[in-house]
């Protein structure tokens, strides 16, 4: 077998073989395929696409690549939820304990953030104290003993996608569905999931720009999933604003705490109980979505989800006394009111606006390895749908550096107004399986 | 300017801007620019084309990308001829000295044979004594002084396109028409050619497959050309068999001599003198296309082209008394006669696999800088549309190593047979300018 060979084929438009995908990506992780064969290649899958047998061998080849998580010694099912990133998502906060209030498992392995996605990681370790380095054991043991831990991806896991990802991000690859979904695919598979809820995101903040393409994504992922032996499902979801008020790690898990304890914002509590819902049917703890709902809604009512969240933060080393005072756990150097000088009705909320401006406050990362200021952020006072008047505050900035007249410039140039009132744009646009 | 947009414009079927093609080229020859970034960019164009504007932005900027030769220094106009490759085309050795006997400018720079096409720096190499590095201003006194001088592309020459070469070959990106025109033409034009013509061929044994990828071959070059102040013509000729009988480099030499001399093969001499009339044209020393061709017969038949031929071989360096004998300058270690085991009239005579034959018995490189063996390769005694009767002769191979039975079955295989006589097929399929 010769990579040229495989790379003319993929050009010509043919599918490739699940051996001639495996030859490719072995090759990328030994080093005897190089990285300018493997850009070609993903140009041509990108401009030519992938079949479904295809994308799951690529799922395969990406899986066996590095090492894989063994999560047979936590009993019961493994629930994976994955988001496809967007600005101000912390969901995976509001799930992981409410899931395993109801009694589910969620053994979960979490990112770092960068450009103008967060990242779980850094809103966990906004928190004193929490670690996200746990040994296999421990990992285990605590899913065992309280049915929740999030940890660091170790380093190892799916090798090719990290390389992948290195060049796609700097060969104009990034967009393809294929290539997204064997990258999420393998690593949720790798990291033990027996079953996946996914929330594929569209929109101006998101990789899939419209509802088809997020579609679509699900679609293949899904596929992927049933070839492999995993049930999945995707709920595809609006990221035309950004979810909840609160953007930045400290803020968000501010938020988290608030809607745990049943006062947050309502897009983020609804997407939080429709995920969850799906996660304790995949789990067995209910027989229906609907059970699953109202199990969920009903561990934030009667606190039992508040509780597991604290449980969990403690076991992991973090300083639960923070929450007790939010005001001083969210508490910047420097904070700025911004006052609308425009009247009307919140028309757009770009959302990559908002996660770049609340990276340039210093809430995220530009390159890997980054430091960034867990107080640092945005609370929005006002959403898509609202009215607003002149003089009225749209949002909060937060920063432990000056703010900047660029910052508040930045932030005021994410709102568009409209002159006519306008319905409240749905959060989940459907749900498929 | 980010090469990573580049990118991207041309993986969604924008065009680029010539700025935006000197941009990456630059970064291509300063290493700004990574190799995977161009190699995926290539896939891209490769599917995605560039139109003509594009086309000509990437010729000029590949030849800004090294030395450019300045022939100024040579009193008329140089005109220069290039075929894009073909087994048994030793055109050049013949062209050069009819129009050089003609009173036209021949200042060449040749290639190296690599895979199964040979080069006419190989082809000079095998006469003894014959040197092909010049200094700049040897090159230009010679021409001035006999019209005629063919060396070794310089080091440094379209720099850019060694990179890109090299990228390609590995990469699946070679079949790319608007890539393999820039090739071609910002090495003519950055060689000092004031017009060129060229020699496109198709068929199983060229880089073009059809006529029709032949003649949009041609008319890119020849938009190319009118872009950049040089006249182009192109002769459209088909590479189904192999040009004349001979393959290997000192069976050329000799054939090129025979032709010359006036017995050579009629459709090697046919496509030399299509040629040089063309040549003489743009050249100014006729003023019509079958003034030049009759030029060119003439000085075969009164002898002052092969005259001009020896001139030129022995300023050179070379020894032309080999040319006294050529049965003992083409004397090989060990011949081969092959015999027909079928009957029926040759259908056709795979000049890819030919090539591949002499290849193996010697005649080329597989690898740059691999040394060749100049007296291997093979004549053929039938050509498509000859009649083969069981136990004919249909060939001799020569190769200064034992001949195996591996190399006559690979020999027997490049021909096909019918039982009905057929037409011989049309060289010059058509000539656009």
């Amino acid at each position: 077998m010769r990579i040229v060979e495989i790379i003319e084929k993929k050009r010509d438009g043919h599918a490739l073989s699940s051996q001639e995908i495996k030859f490719w990506i072995e090759g990328l992780t030994n080093h005897t395929v190089e990285d300018y064969q493997s850009s070609a290649l993903l140009m041509a899958i990108t401009l030519n696409g992938m079949n479904m047998e295809e994308t799951t061998a690529l799922t395969e080849a990406m899986i066996a690549s590095g090492d894989t998580i063994d999560l047979s010694l936590i009993h019961g099912l493994k629930v994976d939820k994955h988001s496809t990133g967007g600005v101000g998502d912390k969901t995976s906060l509001v799930i992981s304990p409410i899931v395993a209030a109801c009694g589910g498992k969620v053994a979960k392995m979490s990112g770092r953030g960068l450009g103008h996605t967060g990242g779980t990681l850094d809103k966990l370790e906004s928190i004193p104290g929490f670690d996200i380095n746990l040994e296999n054991d421990a990992f285990v043991n605590q899913v065992n003993d309280i049915n929740v831990a999030i940890i660091g991806q170790t380093g190892n896991l799916v090798y090719a996608d990290k390389v992948l990802y290195a060049l796609r991000d700097v060969t104009g690859t990034v967009q393809s569905i294929p290539l997204i979904a064997a990258s999420i695919m393998s690593k949720k598979i790798a990291g033990g999931a027996d079953a996946i809820v996914l929330d594929v995101k569209y929109g101006e903040g998101a990789f899939m720009k419209t509802l088809d393409d997020a579609r679509e994504l699900a679609r293949v992922m899904i596929s992927i999933g049933k070839n492999l032996g995993r049930d999945v499902t995707a709920l595809l979801t609006n990221m035309n604003q950004p979810l909840g008020f609160c953007i930045g790690n400290a803020l968000e898990v501010k938020e988290a705490v608030e809607t745990l304890c049943g006062h947050g914002p309502k897009d983020l509590e609804e997407l939080c109980l429709v995920a969850c819902g799906h996660m304790l049917v995949h789990g067995k703890q209910v027989d229906s979505y609907e059970a699953g709902y109202q199990k969920a809604k009903a561990s934030i009512e009667d606190g039992s989800a508040y509780k597991k969240f604290l449980e969990w933060i403690a076991r992991q080393g973090g300083d639960t006394s923070v929450f007790e005072d939010l005001g001083a756990f969210t508490h910047a150097a420097y904070t700025q009111q911004v006052y609308a000088d425009s009247h009307g009705f919140v028309s757009d909320l770009k959302a990559l606006e908002l996660g770049m401006a609340s990276l340039h406050l210093g809430a995220g990362r530009t390159k890997k390895d980054e430091d960034i200021d867990f107080k640092a952020g945005i609370i929005l006072n006002k959403k898509v749908g609202d009215s607003v008047s002149e003089g009225e505050l749209l949002g909060t900035l937060y920063s432990n550096e000056p703010i900047e007249s660029r910052h508040i410039e930045e932030f005021k140039l994410a709102f568009s107004y409209t002159d006519n009132a306008l319905e409240t744009p749905q959060l989940i646009a459907d749900i498929v399986s």
